[in-house]
Formats: C-alpha cells, sequence, structure tokens
C-alpha cells in the first residue's frame, strides 16, 4: 500500500506487547495481518487461513503457503516481513520455531481470531517453557489512529461509495425490488473498480427500513414510503460505509418529520466531535439527546457509529454502555476513545415498527483540528425521487 | 427447506454424539447448524455468530439473538427446534442453563468452529461439573450422505451453474480481462436467482490458468490459449462447483492433447465409482493413472474431487494421501469414504508452468445403484468459441 507507515505500525504493536507482557504475538485476525505486512489475500471460514503473522522483539514473519509464495512478495516489500514459508510444512511447527529461534517466553494470540483447534496445535507444537497466553486484539487499538495513507485510502473508498449510489439513483424506478436494488448498486460498485461491497447490501422498502439488519427482499418498492440504503465498498482493502434513506414521489408528512430529526443528530454528533468531545458514549450521548427531545428517543436502537479502516466496523466505539462497575468502565473507555487521527461513521436512525425507518450515516475524518465529513453529506431534506 | 429429513439427521447426530461419548453437542458450524434446523442466517467472521445450535439427548436448541427471532420461526419448525432466545442475555450462559436442566455431563464443542475466547466464554459459563470437550465435526460425516430433497437442491444448484455458464459463453470476447469475465459471469448467476457464488470465480487465461486457485486479474482474453473457469452458485443454501476449460478460435494442438488427457480421466472417475470402488484414495489413483500415462501424473498436484452440499467442501474427500502410520490410515479411511447416497465433484487437472492449465469439474450423484453426472458434462472435445 502507498504510504503504509509500517514502521509506526509495527513499534506500537510492540509497545502494546511489551505492556502486555508478552514478548511474540502470533497475528490471525486477517486484517491485522494485512495492516502489519501487506499481505492481501483474505481468509475462508474460521478453518481455512490465508496465513499468519509473528511479531517478536527482534523480526516480523509471515507464515503462508506456497499458493502465495513465491509470487507475492511485493506486497510485503515495504513492511519488511520475512516469509517463513509453509510448504510441506505445517503453520504451527513454523511459529513454534521461529518462537525457539527469538527467545520468546510468553507468546500472546489472539484468542477471538484463532480456533481451539489451532490454538491446541500451536500449543503442542510449542516448547514446553513457552507460554502461549490468550490476548485481546491488541493491534485494534493502534489501527484505530490512522496514518496519512490510510486517510487517503478512506477518502477514494468514500468517493467510490458516493458514485455509486449517485448512479444508482438515477435507474432506481417504482416496483424494482428491494434485492433488485441491491443487486443493481452491487454491480455498479464493480463498474467503478470496487473490490466488492464491504457488507452486503441493505435495502429495505417501507416497513422492511424499520429493521436495522434487514435483508432485501423481493418486496418492490413504492412512492411515498421510505427507501433505506445501508452501503458500503471496499477499494484496495479500505472499506466505506453510508447510508441514505430517500423517498419515490412526495414523502409522507411524518417521514419528513422523521428524516428532520435524524438529520438534526447528524449535526449534533459533528457538533459534539468538534467541541473536543472524544469519548464515544458522549457522543453518542449528544446525538441521541436531539432525538430524545422530538420524542424518538426509545425508537433509536443502536450506537451511534464506528471506526472504519481495513475492516468496516472498528474501533473506536460510539454508542451507549451499560457499565455496572469501575473496572468496567475503564475497559470500556478504552474501545471508545476517538484518537486524534481517525475516521467514524455517524448514524443515528429512527425506526418504527410497520411503519418504516431513517438511517442517514456519513463517514468523518476527525483529526486534532477539526471534523470533515468525507462522504458526501445527507441533504438536509429528504431525496425525493421522480415517480418512473 | 422442502423434503429435509430433519429426523434422520437429529438421530445419526446423536448416535454419534454417543459414539464419541458426548451427551452434549455445541454446534457452531453454520452448516451445521442449518442442516440440524433450517436457520439459513449467515455467520460474518469469526467473532460474529447468528447462532448456536445445541443438542442433547433430550432437545434441539437454538440459540439465537433478537435480530433473527422472532421472525424466523417458519424455518425451524419442520426441525422441531426450540428457540433459546438471546435477548439481553448471553449465548452461552443459555448454553450452560440448558446444559443444566438436561442433565449433560460432558458436552462437546466443534472445536474447529469456535474460537478459542468463545470456549473460555462457555466454559466459565457452565457448571464446574460438566466437562467442556473438544470435538471433531461430527456432523460432517452426518452430512456426507444426502437425502433425498438435498440431492434436488444440489440437481437444481447444478442447473443454474450450468444456464449461467451457457449464458457467459455468449457473451465472451477476445480482449475482455478474466476479472470482466468473472464479473459477467457472476452478474448472470444473480440473474437467474442464485443466491451468489459458492466461492469467488477463478477465471485464468493463458499462463494465468495453470494456476490452480488463481484470482482473476486484468489480463485479456487471447484466442487459441486455454480459459479456465472454475465457478459455483448457491440456491437455496446449496452448491454447485463446476471447472470449464476452452479456447477462443483454434485451439493449440497442445491444449488439445492435455484437454483429452484430463477429460479421460474424469471417464476413469466414474468408472471406477461404477464399479463400485468407495475409498476416495482409490478413486483418485483411477484418475490419476490416466495422467499418469499420458506423461502428465507430476502435473495433477491436487486432489481429484470432494462431497458437496451446504458447503462447498464436504465430505468425502478424494485425493492422494500420506500415510504413515495405521492409526492415521483409519483415521483417513473415515473421511474418504465415499457413502451411498451423495454428490462429489470430479475435477482431474494438468498444470503447465508458464503455458496454461487444463482443469474439468463435474459434479456426480453416487448411489447404490449407478452413478450420474449432475452437471452438464464437460464435453469431449474442447469448446472452441468464434473470434469475435
Amino acid at each position: 500500500m502507498a504510504n503504509a507507515d509500517y514502521g509506526r505500525r509495527l513499534s506500537e504493536t510492540r509497545k502494546r506487547m511489551s505492556d502486555a507482557g508478552l514478548d511474540g504475538l502470533l497475528v490471525s485476525n486477517p486484517s491485522n495481518r494485512r495492516y502489519l505486512t501487506g499481505f492481501t489475500p483474505k481468509d475462508g471460514d474460521i478453518t481455512e487461513t490465508s496465513g499468519w503473522v509473528l511479531v517478536t522483539p527482534k523480526s516480523l514473519g509471515i507464515v503462508a503457503g506456497p499458493f502465495f509464495f513465491p509470487g507475492l512478495e511485493h506486497e510485503i516489500a515495504a513492511s519488511g516481513a520475512e516469509v517463513l514459508l509453509a510448504d510441506g510444512r505445517l503453520f504451527w511447527d513454523l511459529v513454534a520455531e521461529r518462537a525457539q529461534v527469538d527467545g520468546v517466553k510468553n507468546l500472546g494470540f489472539e484468542k477471538d481470531w484463532l480456533s481451539y483447534d489451532r490454538y491446541a496445535r500451536v500449543r503442542k507444537a510449542l516448547a514446553e517453557e513457552i507460554a502461549l497466553t490468550p490476548s485481546d486484539d491488541l493491534i485494534r487499538h493502534v489501527r484505530a489512529t490512522k496514518d496519512a495513507g490510510e486517510i487517503e485510502q478512506l477518502r477514494r473508498a468514500a468517493d467510490v461509495g458516493d458514485r455509486a449510489f449517485r448512479e444508482l439513483l438515477t435507474r432506481i424506478r417504482v416496483g424494482m425490488t428491494e434485492r433488485e436494488v441491491a443487486a443493481t448498486l452491487e454491480q455498479i460498485m464493480q463498474d467503478l473498480g470496487a473490490e466488492g461491497p464491504s457488507f452486503p447490501t441493505i435495502v429495505g422498502a417501507g416497513p422492511g427500513s424499520a429493521l436495522p439488519h434487514w435483508e432485501p427482499t423481493d418486496r418492490d418498492l413504492r412512492a411515498g414510503e421510505p427507501v433505506l440504503i445501508d452501503f458500503g465498498v471496499i477499494v484496495d482493502g479500505y472499506c466505506s460505509d453510508s447510508t441514505r434513506t430517500f423517498c419515490i414521489g412526495e414523502p409522507e408528512p411524518q417521514l419528513v418529520e422523521v428524516y428532520a430529526a435524524v438529520r438534526a443528530a447528524q449535526d449534533a454528533t459533528v457538533e459534539a466531535l468538534r467541541s473536543g468531545i472524544r469519548r464515544g458514549r458522549d457522543v453518542d450521548a449528544a446525538a441521541r439527546k436531539v432525538l430524545d427531545d422530538a420524542g424518538y428517543g426509545d425508537k433509536f436502537i443502536h450506537g451511534l457509529g464506528h471506526g472504519i479502516g481495513l475492516a468496516v466496523h472498528e474501533l473506536p466505539s460510539m454508542g451507549r454502555l451499560r457499565v455496572n462497575t469501575p473496572e468496567m468502565d475503564a475497559e470500556l473507555a478504552k474501545v471508545e476513545q476517538v484518537p486524534e487521527e481517525t475516521v467514524v461513521t455517524n448514524e443515528p436512525g429512527v425506526y418504527l415498527n410497520g411503519w418504516g425507518g431513517v438511517r442517514l450515516e456519513d463517514m468523518l475524518l476527525v483529526t486534532k483540528d477539526g471534523v470533515e465529513v468525507i462522504t458526501e453529506r445527507n441533504p438536509e431534506q429528504i431525496i425525493s425521487l421522480p415517480v418512473r
């Protein structure tokens, strides 16, 4: 990747390892793997991994099979990662060998990102005197801060997403089904050079728009009701994530009213971040207050937003939190801290069962100097497409 | 799903549990979950599961959140599964509670399909006197045998795949890139009602066809050289998987020769299965012998085929095996046993580095009465498209 600051990424990872008492880290989260090395292959399901990264104070290695190496050395050249080629050898044996050579005493692994079976195999392969310790995903905290190259990538992804949506609007017709709209949008993304959608496109027409995780059905689009589309693209590995709610023909009055409330909540998010608020729950509360005051507080049933980068959901997390203890509070404070240079989504919504919903989502670049909306902004008034 | 024999599925699962000394099984493999209950939602990555199934001698429960229930009861009605609703409660607490109620003493979990973190959470939630035991994926052995409804579904998937490929051939032009061909085919699949591709479509033109796991690039299609397309669709959850190798214009003589050898190897597979051979390695050997005799033995660098169903790769496994010990032999014999009613792929290939490759893949229905090719057969002679 152009401009990737691999040096910072690795040194901050090592610092977090050291803080956690680890002198080795086995990285199996594919986004973390790419972040540290540039290695792009995807994983299949939990049983099918394309490679692992092993970080020690002395080395950065990528364990992968001959399907990828030789072949992808150019991807990882800038990171300085060394290939530990699993050609006729098993991943865990290579990990054990390098851990031994580097004198690792306490090897961490990403406990959310490794199956029990792989854990057991690594444990068995490791010399007995090396500890194998379940670790939180340390690198996600590093990833929350975006370097200059990543911000450029995210701008490009946001731009491709915007262009795809504008093109979609020219093709929307009454009578198309939710499923057809989703397929059309995903085709446009591909035509514009996206690797694919960053998650399965959500299209909800009328009542379907009231369910935040609706899957497109054969329900057709009708005039006057809300049409909600939540979509994203992947461009060179980086994700976009936007939600637009619009209407074909004249919107009914309730739709105009709900839209205005959600749009005002988006403004409150930007205002809160501009004023220097950096705790996710407080940003969420600022947006939520607008919806509370409009009488829709209990209809905003999810969090306000999330970081975005190589994965569509990253840190920081901005949402309501149920905090029961001071320990939990301290733990949560780490995941909701908005760092100095980051990109987050801003996605308040109001959902009225049986009628429909409005969610508006933009991507925000937050820096110490301010807040910039890097997607096209959701317009102040709901888009009303001509009936055709 | 129509005609799903949930009774057989559950009783065979319970029998395998009992053989393994388990009186409970936590199912996290999404295909197994659907197989036992009909529950269709997909999982996200390893950290994002839509639900778990808990099987005990007394009950069949599905643990899922309120995103899906109420809402999907109709999907699971035929299986008799009970919903254990995780509404404000955690999956592992519900598992622990039901295990307690059912008097489970030894709860197995699918060690390849559960992250270490989820394992640790279940362990912590369970009463101390209940053992939590890493288990192999027992249900994949049950799934290797297809019931009548599944065979119908696989025929439908094979048919949609065939129709998509035929349509693609009418659109192929010299100068299209591998990537454009893949996108076109995936769009056709969707137009024909497929849920999507069953794996990322492989398109290799010329030298790219020599790499079995090639990802489509911007290389253009040229006359005379091999074009290899490995693709599949998902229809109502069931997968197809086919590979076609063809040519634009007149094929060069080497291509004609390699194609004939691979095609003859396919015939040998069918012959071996018809003659009653039911051990994967022996079926593989029969096809491999044809390529050996043609002088391409060392260019057939992967296994012959695999079962297919809800997942694109299922049991049985038909390939070469490196067997070092009698124990390993006994273990492998279980995964390569071709059951009485099953569907497998038949996909020999020859790969010549720098030049290209030929792989031909059909789907075979194997029953006690015979062998039927349920995809369109790869033709005896290589398809030569008009240059346009």
